[in-house]
């Protein structure tokens, strides 16, 4: 059985605890992991033991390399998708209500067959999508890698008065010449006070001597995002900003540690937070811990306070703790691992010394 | 009145034709164009003569400069958003059925107060944004420039024997270094047979001597759009590939010649696709003539066979007719253009003559 046979095979298993008779997947994403169809217009339509996938005629040909059924549809693709659920004769059909907009939702409604309804199913594709196989892992490890070159080449020409623009232009360019698609998020390069704001935008800022300069950044690498963040200072960092990076890093180093397969996200996230709770800047982590990542930069399992999910062998998550303060300086340590049985493997090679530049 | 409080009321001044007591702006783009607003999580509530912003507390700082009422909330904004639904006792709330997922939809009906219901309102938002002031035109028109300069900054050193993927690694870093925040989607450069796929990805393919390479690159300035497309040959290009050209380019030409406020967007469809018909290439012309463009690379008008919307002064849209011969090349030409009273003005200074390399 091919990984996507077996893909296919365990979201079908599910139907029945959903109550339907078929799933309706359009998620890009989703639609991508089920089919390896990587285009801009597809569906697929899940019966159990049969899959049908639907795409417009620029798509014509990669239909073949699709196992399965194909459709090739002018128009809209769910007159193609509806003639199925006709000829099926399908009564319950389940639908990604986490993804589908409402104004779709409707319209496809009103084409139903008689009998036929649509039921709101949540993100079971995603849940799936968790468990990374090794072809997968093979790819978010060199994505990973890519990435953390792409920073080394950076680093070993920046200096102080280069923009917080120009930095993430070079990591974005250094990223795309080792390989990788594209950056997996917008680029955040901020200097000093910037650095206090967890979603700063890169700005036309100049780094100062003396000035820290935080950095998150991510690529794909055929599909599959890697995720790091890494602080450094111009000069000799003041005693401050030493002492919330050595918390930061302690925070960090004791996430990974709680992390194994079995454990839950929750736990992975109380972990970080109670470090910084000794360092009295648990009220300055204003985040997660950290999140899943694969197909998209954030996925399943969210790693957070409430979050129930048990960690299991070959999810791919970030441990992210960071604090901010205000006028002062953010500092984030991020590093994209690997959950195994008894531990975890941190797949980002970069270290974490306190960069001095 | 600034410019965000006109647009408030035009929009507002359509909610008794909606049948509505208010709607629920939850669009980024929209909330943006209503409020400034450029964060990754706010709303707005509209009702006649007010306005309510909802965002979390890591924006709090930034609903200072929001006019109107704000609520820094903690939580699913939601929770806030229900509260001004009960103490301003509304019953019909319009919500953005064409961006709203039905998971947000099926959620937010639940918390409604009694005699309260949610109503499905099209793209009203959308179709103010088509209409664009003075200031955005300003911002359009250099977003336009910094992605023709940064064309022209990676022309004159393209060679035969690079990648398409460094061509675009270069061209996404000449329009950050040129003060671009960041593509408006994803560069396409496609080199000999592949540019007869209309979405070609940049491949790990060299430009061979006596090819054609064709470039489709939008940045994004201060948040506006911009959008072209050229083609260059590396040598001098066979005669059917010039004669393609050729044909495009007059199709292109008669495009912009009959856009003009007052005509439809159907017409002006029809005037480049019956260039192509005198070349028998129509049917090698496989997607619209072109679409608007402002805060999204995509925006109402769009500008296709059966689009009834009338053009008016203020809309900016591209020109973009193609033809693609599978196996051969794909030719398109494209611009971004001003629509105005009696005519139009091509924004694009790029030139459009057949550049060889």
């Amino acid at each position: 059985m091919t990984e996507i046979e077996q893909r296919r095979r365990d979201v079908a298993a599910r139907l029945p605890e959903l109550k339907a008779d078929a799933l309706l997947v359009t998620s890009p994403a989703n639609v991508r992991y089920l089919s390896g169809y990587n285009g801009s217009n597809g569906m697929l339509l899940m019966l159990p033991g049969e899959t049908h996938f639907f795409t417009d005629p620029r798509y014509a040909l990669v239909t073949k390399s699709i196992p399965g059924k194909s459709h090739v549809i002018k128009g809209p693709l769910t007159a193609g998708v509806v003639k199925i659920f006709k000829q099926k004769r399908l009564r319950k059909i389940g639908f990604e209500s986490a993804w589908t907009h409402y104004e779709d939702f409707a319209k496809l409604k009103e084409t139903l067959p008689l009998g036929a309804s649509l039921v709101p199913v949540g993100r079971i594709v995603e849940e799936r999508r968790m468990i990374k196989s090794d072809d997968e892992i093979a790819l978010i490890r060199q994505s990973v890698r890519i990435n953390s070159d792409a920073l080394a080449n950076v680093l070993k020409r920046l200096r102080p008065g280069v923009t917080e623009r120009d930095i993430a232009a070079e990591i974005d360019f250094q990223q795309k010449k080792l390989g990788a698609e594209k950056s997996s998020f917008d680029t955040i390069v901020a200097a000093g006070p910037n650095s206090a704001r967890p979603h700063a935008h890169p700005s036309a800022r100049r780094v100062g001597a003396n000035e820290l300069l935080l950095i998150d950044m991510g690529t794909f690498l055929e599909g599959y995002a890697s995720d790091m963040t890494r602080v450094v200072h111009m000069g000799a960092p003041p005693k401050k900003i030493l002492e919330m990076y050595r918390a930061v890093l302690e925070a960090q180093l004791a996430g990974i540690a709680a992390v194994r397969a079995g454990t839950t996200a929750g736990k992975v996230d109380g972990a970080t937070r109670a470090v910084l709770k000794t360092h009295k800047l648990d009220r300055e982590f204003v985040h997660s811990t950290g999140h899943g990542l694969g197909l998209e930069i954030h996925e399943l399992p969210r790693i957070g306070k409430k979050d129930k999910t048990r960690l299991q062998a070959g999810m791919a998550i970030t441990i992210e703790p960071g604090v901010y303060v205000e006028g002062l300086a953010g500092i984030r340590i991020e590093d994209t691992v690997l959950v195994t049985k008894n531990g975890c493997e941190v797949l980002t090679p970069t270290s974490k010394d306190f960069i001095r530049i």
